[in-house]
């Protein structure tokens, strides 16, 4: 379990129930006992459900959980994914956080898994990446949810990674002496990446040295032109408005990664709901 | 500002800068500095800028900014929102978790204000309001974009109104005696809903002197006959479903609310990035 | 068990033994093993077993407790409430926080009992309310504890009813402004509350249509002209200085609710005790 | 200022505002201003105005404060002790809770005060001091307004001073033996008391170099044969049962402390307003 | 268990595995079980065992743990000090951290132990102590190994026990006045200790009352005149430079305590590593 | 200002003054003023200024403090490094927690400067990297002082650098698998490093083709076989009880990186003082 996960519970629960459950407080006693059960609402690729278990036992220890499938894989509309047994209030205080988890990650997983397979058609073995571009609070999560879609993760933060924009190169005085100063600085295992804008800056970094030249909005053709010019010396990152639809285009052999923000950013929720069955706890 | 923004910022902070910036601190000084400035990279309605000022000044609080627009506001591609002027690796450190809560919030209060449009150009004075469907820790954000964007909030939580769904009613025995309990128990200050299934329920839900009566997942021919029973004696909430393309389909007058999910599950991100002016520190 | 319990707990321990029990430690062994029971030491309704409970449970997860009543039940002087087994050092290092806990919400829960009954001998169904006059950080256990003396909630936050005052008046222009300008921006579940100092304004709140009409700091022959103006178009709520022994006075038939804020903020403590059992573990 | 002060402002920031005031937001435009001025309902000592002070400040950093007396003072009803001006929904939203902070505190100056002075009365020079019966999460804040009141503390917590009591007696064999065993392990600079409960235990103690003796629950006269017995060989505390009225009869001379529990569990809280200035900010 | 060892723990892992184990995720799946072993690398005295315990159920409570032997126990090299069983992934993931809690822990201990024994050879019955220059966050933790190596404690903080220096007393206009204004502000159970630097200011504070002399960074001959001076009147602590081969220079007769900052600031770490078994989970 | 100091400093503020400083409240009035300096006692690299600079404003926002020279500079014995001016009792109880954190970081710095001479003296440009060797909570500040004193940082978590194991090689099967499923699974800006223990895993890592080899435990004869198998195709870090005075032996040429646990685990302190100025505030 990763370490900010509780955290993110705690947060949810004084947001959804810092004074109980009014509903639920009115009509059922303190030792009435339930099972629910979470049901995917479409198709999809779940994740997420150990931490949905989690928000059950957190709410109460007592509730029993039964995962149906596991993370990563695609299930069918109607599909159950979790069973709960319990205290009907703790039940249905937790439902909704449970969901709300559910729901953001399965989205996440399922449209990690749409570029995937049109990344996997393409045949030339290029990656789909994530970027820093997460929900602040969530980035470990959602980093876990783009792998379980069959996507790979880029840098996780700031601190390990060197990664040398036009800001830095400015400063630096030229590119060359940027690379340097980041080599002389950073960790060993560190990698150095520089993010470029033509052919000549690509060209300049193959020089510096750098170990992945990111290429920054730059169109299919000047792709292939700067491919041919690393030939393969360095890793070729791809990054800028690439999309579903238009990955075949960017993934021209060569190209060993393509950076979509989107994955994170901007994927549709998948859809859940959790159901109470009729006859309680028999 | 709400209680829980520093956590969230700090949450940001630690996931993408626990050991610093290792590429910026390579390059600039310590006490070198920069001017920069957030750009919106498409039109939208923005949201979230206090939030990204207090990143800026978490990071390091000499920081200084000067906000160019207010919170709600449309604006165009290549609006100018932010300007910060003070140490360039603070900048960068910030630069990051200040889009992140931008481009969420922004997304969020750009897609209500379409539908806050949709729900306006039908002329019933219907009120779209979000649900409880909101990313975990996010919740008084979220909704505080959706008024941006121009739609409402339902209840916050689970705490104050009364919701009676069919688990309820169920356990209660009959729709009139969860309303009941609901009434015994609950402050004298809570709203009483019902979430209806039928226009059997309807009239129990009327029956029972419900102050909100939620038609779930109904049809328009439906809800026309659920608006005639209430008869202004309850006010008529529909839910399940809704899309902007049909809020003119369910906006039948009678309806006074009209509540969707998608305004804090689905919103995609709206898009900024930030630039270190080329001259710094003049 | 609510979200902020355990956070309270943790700040009773540090408070209490960030260095442990030196004397306890100075004695008993680390394996000394005891049996220890809470004891009521005067009658009272008793409040914060479960509490009480996870305090012996955080301090060391092995000791073994049973309650030997619920939360709400009137016991009389002497009963023992809650037993315990376990680590001597952990059972003494919890005793007093356990206490602590216990004399607070049982000394609320016993003087709402006060409350409760007097208000029932006046025969007009009149409830007695909390106010949000509550200790910082115990608001929600203390809301509990009022409700286990048979009194009820008011609002538990700002952020959910909506209860105009005179500040708000003033601002807005008018009362009816006032009203007016809440309807339109708070949620449609929120019912709307006027605290009103005059019969007038009494008046202008029936007019604008306030759901809950406040009566603030009136005798009783002012309450009762209100009560007739109002004549059931509104909830009746009358607040300030009633107290137990002028109940009966204020309680005139046509109001619903009588707001107390000596429930949570000067309720005298109930007292409790701990015994070791003279011969530890058997 | 204390270390967990800023815990629990956060703590009723997030129960009282974690979605802001619905009312006041819905009249109050974001830069509207007004002058606020708390105000003592009755006669008292006043405590936690830094408190009070801070709670504003941490709503909104742009609020000003005058703080018009200091803590400790004895004020009359009427009085105006703090004077804020800022943000309108910033004051009404921290109001609450500072005036929550302000009424227990003072409440437990006020009522310390009471014993001080009845204690001064006697010219013994007894100490009436504090006990670990504090509210959980409140101990620094409570035994501070103590000390305001002009009353005086036992020890703050378990972990450094020695106090041994029945069942350590029990557990080391003989009370000898307790008071050596606390000797070998607790630090040096730690008095060690013991509670005694007989004359017979008196003698012990005093023969095993107990550095205070606890006279628990004795009546005057056997008090009075105790500190003859003791004859200044060591401090004697009394402890049980003392109330205001009976102080006299217990602050016998040779008694150097007596120790009472409602000084924190039992004080009736402090009434105040506050109230915004009618000509807002000119 | 001590109150903050859980925060200690969490910010181990969120420093450590934020993102998780890149390299062990890699290559076990997560169902992967192995038996693994913590040994000591050096002859040592253990501490810190039921921490690493903690350390391992944190990461994943499923991790079946046995203690080899205790805290406070002379171990030889190569000994097996604690047997965990579990999911491979996260005994990897805990490894690092539980080691890093016993090499601080059992390093204080070891180093302390040296101390306890070459104060033991004295035969002067002298105590050394700890002092308060300790690791922020770890005060409590490193107190307890000093206590596990022979050593005692000190005072804990500044809050409970009274200890006056050359600042105090220039401020109070005199050693005696420093005492007096101490005695009558403190709690009655807190001893009074003063800081003295010559014969001089011993004498006046054995005048004043010191229940504790400091002689700070005095030699033995000094030391041999100041602890006749006293005579037995208040206890004698030297301070300042103890090393420990020269305990037996300054653990004169009538020196009770000897403080030595060095215990907790400068004990080199004890060497222990883990070991996963080759035949897994049989 | 990495985002953990203020939890650090606020553990530090808990633990060392929760109920305040009860000696300095007992003489100094509330607003006393004082000017206070911190000398270093000894010839040291220092570090830790601004977090020094940081504990005090916490402890008083209006201290105002200058800082007489940076981190990472060598300085003399008797050397000022910090002045502050504030309130005496603020002061005094920020002066230990302040101190804290100097010695500490101070400590390391100046070790690892030690280590960095050695290493420059060799005359191979050769780097000295810490390791994961740091205390609980410390990391980054760790870290942070290790830069200061001229040595680099090794991989800072888990979570981005991969290191392979002799656990990671037997689950995998083999030294090549492993390093296959680390690269099919890691981020691609991930390098590959594999620690080693004979020659014929050596060549083994080389034909996998991991990008850093590190040499385990090897002896100076060995590691030169190793230096010229690998030939510059890969990084080589040799690591295992290498000591400042031994250095040289293992400094080969061809070996980029000799990392040593000791620069954080084992460091002494450094040794600072605080002096109160005589003449308080002018």
């Amino acid at each position: 379990m990763l370490p900010k996960i509780d955290t993110l519970i705690d947060l949810a629960l004084e947001e959804d129930a810092a004074f109980g459950d009014v509903t639920s407080q009115s009509i059922f006693s303190a030792d009435h006992l339930s099972q629910a059960q979470i049901m995917a609402r479409e198709d999809m690729v779940v994740c997420g459900l150990e931490i949905a278990q989690r928000v059950f036992q957190r709410v109460n220890p007592s509730i029993k959980i039964e995962l149906e499938t596991t993370d990563g894989r695609q299930i069918s509309q109607d599909r159950i994914v979790l069973r709960a047994k319990g205290p009907t209030v703790a039940l249905l205080m937790a439902e909704r956080i449970a969901l709300n988890f559910l729901q953001r990650l399965s989205g996440i997983a399922s449209f990690s898994r749409q570029f995937a397979k049109a990344a996997a058609k393409t045949g030339t073995g290029v990656r789909i990446v994530d970027t820093r571009k997460t929900t602040p609070g969530w980035r470990s999560l959602e980093k876990y949810a783009v792998r379980c879609g069959g996507c790979f993760n880029h840098r996780s933060s700031l601190s390990e990674h060197v990664l040398i924009k036009e800001n830095h190169i400015t400063a630096a005085g030229s590119l060359k002496n940027a690379v340097k100063l980041a080599r002389d600085f950073a960790p060993h295992c560190a990698k150095i990446e520089v993010e470029t804008e033509s052919l000549n800056q690509v060209k300049q970094a193959l020089e510096a040295g750098a170990e992945i030249i990111m290429l920054d909005n730059m169109l299919p053709p000047q792709i292939q032109q700067a491919v041919s010019v690393i030939n393969k010396a360095a890793m070729v990152e791809v990054s800028g408005g690439v999309r579903l639809d238009t990955i075949a285009d960017y993934a021209l052999p060569g190209v060993d990664v393509i950076s979509v923000g989107a994955l994170t950013h901007s994927a549709p929720a998948a859809d859940f709901s959790m159901i109470i069955a009729k006859q309680p706890s028999e």
